[in-house]
């Protein structure tokens, strides 16, 4: 029997049917790379991006140059721009603002990887710092109040370079998604003066069924209305509301818990194609009693059609259980 | 300068980034043959398909055999179950049910046809009555308060077979986008005292450069913060909250308009993969001052990265303006 589920915090309900898929390699994709000549983000390559913006690099090289680890660049090809004004306004019964905005690529390695799971656990931490080292920058600019940090990889999940990278774009709205989020949580903290996402956590734990993963700071589990099949989520154990809040044995704690869990699924769907996403709160709210920040890492493995588009209702083959314990012998 | 755009009436902000892309050949994917072989919508291999719920047949002949002109049977693999009670629980924090509900498939042709513009625009009309007569019989299962009528061409929009059909689920609960679509809808009718559709479609009349086509009972036209490159949306220009409530007149009028709109897309876009979604009202709603329905039609031609999934905050290439000028001309 297929069952409705609710995912609590955006208010999505999910239909689970477990049925319609048995195996993980029911969604075995293979990897196919995207660029087999020439590579812009490899070391020696510098000059072919835009120049960085921070790098952290040995000492003695000079930026734009040869001798980084991790390096962050505006993107080529922007969504948004950093020049000029806001000049919000309306259009009778629309309302528009100009698109400014931050968009920007974090070169997780001067080689040419596929994966974050090729770095050491240290690099991975690198990687991190560089995150939390761009959000605490850019939230001082007082036009933005969000910044999304996401991943893509593989062809199907939008990666237009193969080579190890990360985006972060920072918006002067609130994603709908993420406001979305906050709604729900904020209103189950009026109710019972608790966050929902801690509550999930502690009630995770006890199930244990959904556990992919757990560790001293961090838990990585299959969510209870999971809309893909092998979606995760890793949530730090202590309420946070900022992912750029975290602490340095933190960003080790997650590095280790993030690389682990990467591998895992790289691991169990043969490098499927993948987006992961930070959910974090936005700039405007210093400390939130109700929003702790997460990371959802979505693997793209089932065509998206007409009834998810048009519903918001997701059709997911397979049971987050069942998932997770895959993920476990892995 | 790349515009944010917000849908008002879900409440989705759109970056509308045109200069990434210049012309509808940036977009252009072929469409590609699911099942060359054996085809099981064809007349002729009725048994090869759950017996029919209803047909439009010649007279004399019998169910589930040849002479049929549209044919509706159950999916052979349903996302929801037809049999069982819904129980409703929950489960510590989370809420779920039993995944009740209908998963019917409407073909449109006994013909091996690809699409819907190849029937005569009569043999449209006869679709979109299969589509009210499934709505009007179904609303009657007290269990069951929304019918989602959509609809899958191509493999990259989710259809698993070639020969033209669309789809009919009908769910215990309402999809969270209608429901944010009705919340803002609802809002704002408290505000004006007038359905924000039928302001939209006044605007979009006035302005006239988002108009596809326009005939004396409906318009479709590309929204203003569109999501996704060459969407339109098909709305009657009289409010009505309910499809199913559609006369005679107006399911000619809507025949005329669909197809003439999926034929500019087919030769704008040489043959995309595109979904298209009914929005209607929900069933324990008798009619609604507020809720207008409506047809959205997405073309399927990037790919829904990191960014997308995680925010709801879409990247669109195409502004809504230069995509309708262009279908105009076809």
């Amino acid at each position: 029997m297929p069952e409705l589920r609710k995912e609590p915090i955006s208010g999505r309900w999910v239909i689970i049917a477990s049925e319609r898929a048995e195996r993980p390699t029911d969604f075995k994709i293979t990897h196919q790379p995207t660029n087999n000549n020439f590579c812009p983000f490899c070391e020696g390559n510098e000059d072919k991006t835009p120049p960085e913006i921070i790098a952290y690099r040995e000492k003695g090289t000079k930026t734009n140059t040869r001798g980084w680890k991790v390096r962050v660049v505006p993107n080529k090809f922007p969504a948004l721009k950093i020049e000029g004004k806001q000049n919000k306004r309306g259009e009778g019964i629309y309302d528009m603002m100009n698109g400014i905005g931050i968009h920007e690529v974090i070169i997780e390695s001067p080689k040419h990887i596929l994966s974050l799971t090729a770095l050491s656990n240290g690099s991975v931490e690198d990687v991190l710092w560089s995150y939390r080292d761009r959000l605490l920058d850019l939230k001082k600019d007082k036009r933005f109040v969000y910044g999304l940090l996401f991943k893509n990889v593989g062809v199907t999940a939008g990666a237009s370079l193969e080579h190890s990278h990360s985006q972060l774009i920072v918006t002067p709205i609130v994603p709908q998604l993420v406001t979305n989020e906050m709604i729900h949580a904020e209103t189950f903290f009026k109710h019972n003066d608790r966050c929902i996402f801690c509550d999930m956590i502690q009630q995770e734990i006890t199930t244990g069924s959904r556990i992919v993963t757990s560790t001293d700071n961090f838990i990585a589990f299959t969510p209870f209305a999971s809309r893909f099949p092998f979606e995760i989520w890793i949530l730090p154990k202590a309420h946070d509301s900022h992912f750029e809040n975290q602490q340095k044995y933190e960003i080790k704690g997650l590095a280790n818990i993030l690389k682990n869990t990467l591998i895992k699924l790289e691991s169990a769907l043969d490098f499927p194609p993948y987006n992961f996403i930070i959910h974090s709160t936005p700039f405007y709210i210093n400390k939130s009693g109700y929003f702790h920040w997460h990371i959802e890492i979505i693997p793209r493995l089932t065509n998206i059609a007409g009834f998810e588009w048009g519903t918001g209702f997701y059709i997911n083959p397979m049971s987050p259980e069942k998932a997770a314990e895959f993920l476990r012998k892995k």
